[in-house]
């Protein structure tokens, strides 16, 4: 039981962001590894018939003012994007196509990316968007922007989303761990206490 | 901020139980009321569009593994009923009917359906069956099964459900706590939180 576990996040929802702060403290603490997996929400809510939280009526306004109470009981950054909801795919091909070179980077990324986007607000839309905030972790901007150009990673963004729904994921953020799977940012704590019981 | 603070559920749900089980502990700590409020979450998603979450496609699996494990966390008694979801309309009427005139009695009564429905696997659709619940806290069945026929108390359940719905109640558990909303069992830490430090 002192293997990997799964962590499954949109790079559009802000509770993936809160999850991503915290999960390898989480992971470190209990000697655990996390393998960091950017899924397509998208897609997972054309199989199950949901549709996204903030075009639900109702819901809009509370998660309007559940995100910013999230954001400072975590004492983390938060600046709403102009431009929402984010559409991921370039930013998780760019994940996708790092990852095969140098897992650990692409989580550097993965945390840049999502800085960028919900800590200060800014628009990940674009290739050239996210290479900028790639630039900085040593990542040439024309390689990434020929990355998420390519189609085998492409591919593996799409069968990477697939295998989620496999492993039954059907929103985001959400863990696996030792076979039990976790829905949900206020989830984390149980999480925490599984790793640290060996489960309940 | 020393006020009385709203607690929305519905019988049907595992997850109104499990917050049912914590909520006065929580409210008394911290030198506060809860004002609890059965209300029907069908109608409420009928304004919200969204689907009960046992019939939405891959979440279904995932809430019968969750609602074991939150019990067993919680070190709550958990019999899942064998006939589910409860139709809630007769249970939540014995408690508006209740309520009038035994607030105390009316909260009793709310934990013993809950207890009995969730606890011990028990049908709770009929006025009946929740006779025999209430009938040990000192009830009279026929008081009972008078309180639920009456239209005033069909009226009143409707009208707090609409009350909900205005006060931008959308799933439940739901709590609304100095104008806070906190929805879902797994928010109860941070309603916890809210109170004793009187917000973040």
């Amino acid at each position: 039981m002192n293997g990997t576990f799964d962590f499954y996040f949109d790079f559009a929802s802000p509770y993936g962001y809160f999850a991503a702060t915290r999960i390898d403290g989480i992971a470190e603490r209990h000697g655990r590894a996390v393998r960091w997996h950017p899924i397509l929400l998208g897609a997972i809510f054309k199989v199950s018939g949901m549709k996204p939280v903030m075009e639900q009526p109702l819901r809009g306004g509370y998660l309007a003012h559940d995100v910013p109470r999230f954001a400072r009981l975590l004492g983390v950054p938060l600046t709403m994007p102009a431009k929402a909801p984010l559409n991921a795919l370039v930013a998780s091909r760019a994940y996708w196509w790092l990852e095969d070179v140098d897992p650990a980077k692409a989580r550097d990324l993965a945390k840049a990316i999502y800085h960028a986007h919900w800590g200060e607000g800014r628009d990940m839309t674009t290739a050239e968007q996210v290479a900028e905030v790639a630039e900085p972790l040593g990542i040439a901007v024309s390689d990434l922007l020929a990355g998420v150009q390519n189609p085998v990673v492409k591919d593996r963004l799409r069968a990477e989303t697939d295998e989620a729904i496999r492993q039954g994921v059907f929103g985001a953020p959400f863990i696996i761990v030792d076979g039990e799977a976790f829905w949900g940012a206020d989830r984390l704590d149980q999480v925490d206490r599984w790793l640290e019981r060996g489960g309940w």
